[in-house]
């Protein structure tokens, strides 16, 4: 029912919208807010008007705030205090400004039952609790769904707090029925890949590839950056950014390189080792982060210090000593010997200086080398060198690297060709 | 965070402080702020209790947000709006709310005269006004200097918007300031790591072991939640918790189980080695997350597939057949293995069944084995089954459970005792 009430509503381009955050953590300054800048940006693409992005904490505080800027406002999000150790504190709010009472929605008890079973009892069943005449929004990826509804001539909209739960339902089920009230034409949106690319240069590049009717938004990852792009002339001013960053960098989908990495290997029926000495391990942990990894997945051999690459991997002391650890003849002797260790088709490795310490004027920190054997190629190698965000930044985009050649080397391409068309590294 | 936690929170801290954050372009959506949580967990770490942090466009609409929390708030933070092309608002808007007018303060004159020069006359000069009574704070990098002062029983800071002038200005100046100014230090707080205990057993113990004059608070991290107990009677509340909790899940200090083992290495001089399968690289992934970390880390064979258990560890093939790769008889085995390959004096070993399929009756997802092994003791394994709260998280805690026991093996203590007497994991 509420849909349909939903959509009956007046237009609403140029409405006045405020958003809350809520979220104790963000008081103490443990964490930093992304929601407000994911969501205002999203809003004022559409032509809303964000007059506040308020962020406060877990006890019940936002009724008050919500309460005072009833009059002058359209729209109000709200996201976080949804969970069951809430104390139930938004949903409680919402209800109270809106005049109404929480009533059972049998559907979202189905499938907190489904999620939690007999646990549903005690402080989860209240996560199926909603405002009377309000629509849930169901959250696939946590406990506690969404809903919205209208009431004294607002919009409320509220959304749980946890990141990987926030951005699929905002972007995935909210965002689309907004554009479809403000009267925006819903001319669909392309969502996109982008790695191994520092947010502040993309955004630089989307305004300078940016086309008429286009709009685009983006969402930091750890480990990339997932863009949206809208409009009629996406598809050209996707081709220009992808052109600008260089192959393998921007792909369609909401895919981690692990994703087109395990991809690569499922499609050939290959199996794969690792050697880590700069990664440590991390390229292992993010393969077996999936189950059923192990269908294609043997073992990663970490080898930290050389005398480990020369004795479990079988380097050649003489190649440590000629060209060092880092080079790309180590990395070489380091995937050929992962494969021949565990066995496997193929092998990729990763070998560089991470730092804060250990740079030389040669190999600065952020030196990395990267190597390739297969079974059925040559091996190869390509040394890159990342721009030094700090240590974990040099890890990660050495990870992604490493996956991304990784694929184009089974794919036959040359890895030294892809790494040197990558423009902002 | 429960409601109890909450208050107790704002009576351990008594001084409430509220943050306005001026800035069109965050509420468009543009740029992300990082003021809140660099102020809020400066002011946190003092003791203020941060109330609320609010996003405001450039309009003026901060007075009335003033206006409306005068009562219920003792320090009052803006940054923004005070630059030449800002229409003069946060200025003005803090003297409207004091009562009291903007008067033109000579030495912000002077300073301001020294940079721009003769561009003084015109919007600029309005940098050079502040409410009456008030001081201003220098801003050695910009043209906008900051100001502070009392009205009406609250404690007015206003600060430049842009980060490399807000940053210095608030950490050099302001920050000292109010650190004379509150008496928060010698209040008292204690901070624990708690480790493995989910957060919901956690503050259900903190409600039952409450004391008098006791306060709590916790912060949930990935891999343990950070615990803060004030009041006086805060040493017994903590002894009572960790009783509740089992040996070695509640330490003092801000402390990761990686650094625990860190210090643990270190102290004794030890280098160790992992061998991996559950765990598929995370341990290794934590340690080498350190700069440093070569120093006693020299790698890890990640073996994921039992071929390379016993290839590379050399895991006796009758072991795995006669217990399975999930026994402690194969964790010890393992642990041994690594030892060896990588010529360490200690490892530690994981294996088991993160899921969500591959559980038997026999060991149930969650069932996780760990072995230790030193040059300098017999080896030891325990088998630890963990509530299932997903594939990520019995990993996390496998790793967490392993270097909290292998502290406890390397000074001497049972294994297997101490993971027994572990209650809520």
């Amino acid at each position: 029912m509420a849909q349909e009430a939903l959509n009956a509503q007046a237009e609403m381009n140029n409405t006045d919208a405020r958003l809350f955050v809520i979220g104790t953590e963000l008081l103490k300054g443990q964490v930093a807010d992304g929601h407000g800048k994911l969501i205002s940006s999203e809003l004022s693409r559409l032509g809303y008007n964000v007059k506040s992005i308020e962020i406060l904490p877990d006890d019940g505080s936002v009724q008050t705030s919500m309460e005072a800027c009833l009059s002058d406002t359209d729209l109000i999000i709200v996201t976080g205090g949804l969970g069951p150790t809430s104390d139930d504190m938004t949903r409680r709010a919402i209800a109270e400004v809106a005049g109404v009472e929480l009533v059972l929605d049998q559907g979202a008890w189905d499938t907190l039952y489904k999620r939690v079973g007999e646990r549903i009892h005690g402080a989860n069943e209240q996560q199926a609790y909603i405002p009377k005449g309000f629509t849930v929004i169901e959250n696939p990826l946590g406990t506690a769904p969404g809903f919205m509804g209208r009431a004294k001539g607002v919009l409320f909209i509220a959304m749980p707090g946890p990141p990987r739960e926030l951005g699929p339902m905002f972007l995935e089920r909210v965002l689309p029925f907004l554009t479809s009230l403000s009267g925006h034409e819903s001319q669909g949106r392309d969502e996109y890949s982008v790695f191994l690319t520092p947010e502040s240069k993309l955004e630089e590049l989307c305004v300078k590839s940016s086309r008429p009717s286009c709009t685009w938004g983006d969402r930091f990852q750890s480990y990339r950056i997932s863009l949206y792009l809208g409009g009629e002339n996406r598809a050209l001013m996707a081709k220009s950014l992808s052109d600008d960053l260089g192959p393998g960098l921007m792909v369609p989908g909401d895919l981690e390189s692990w994703d087109l990495l395990e991809q690569a290997l499922l499609e050939r029926g290959l199996a794969i080792s690792t050697a880590e000495s700069l990664t440590g391990g991390l390229i292992a942990k993010l393969l077996t982060d999936r189950p059923g990894s192990s269908a294609y997945f043997k073992g990663s051999a970490v080898t930290y210090c050389n005398q480990a690459k020369e004795k479990v991997l079988g380097v050649p002391h003489s190649i440590i000593e000629s060209y060092t650890e880092v080079s790309c003849q180590c990395a070489q002797a380091m995937a050929e010997g992962a494969m021949k260790l565990y066995d496997t088709d193929f092998a990729i490795s990763t070998t560089g200086i991470a730092g804060p310490t250990g740079g030389t004027e040669q190999s600065p920190v952020g030196t990395v080398c990267l190597g390739f054997a297969s079974r059925f190629q040559e091996s190869q190698s390509a040394k890159l060198v990342f721009q030094s965000y700090g240590r974990d930044s040099i890890r990660r985009r050495s990870a992604v690297a490493a996956m991304l050649l990784g694929c184009f080397y089974l794919s036959g391409g040359s890895v030294i060709d892809m790494a040197s068309a990558w423009q902002y590294i």
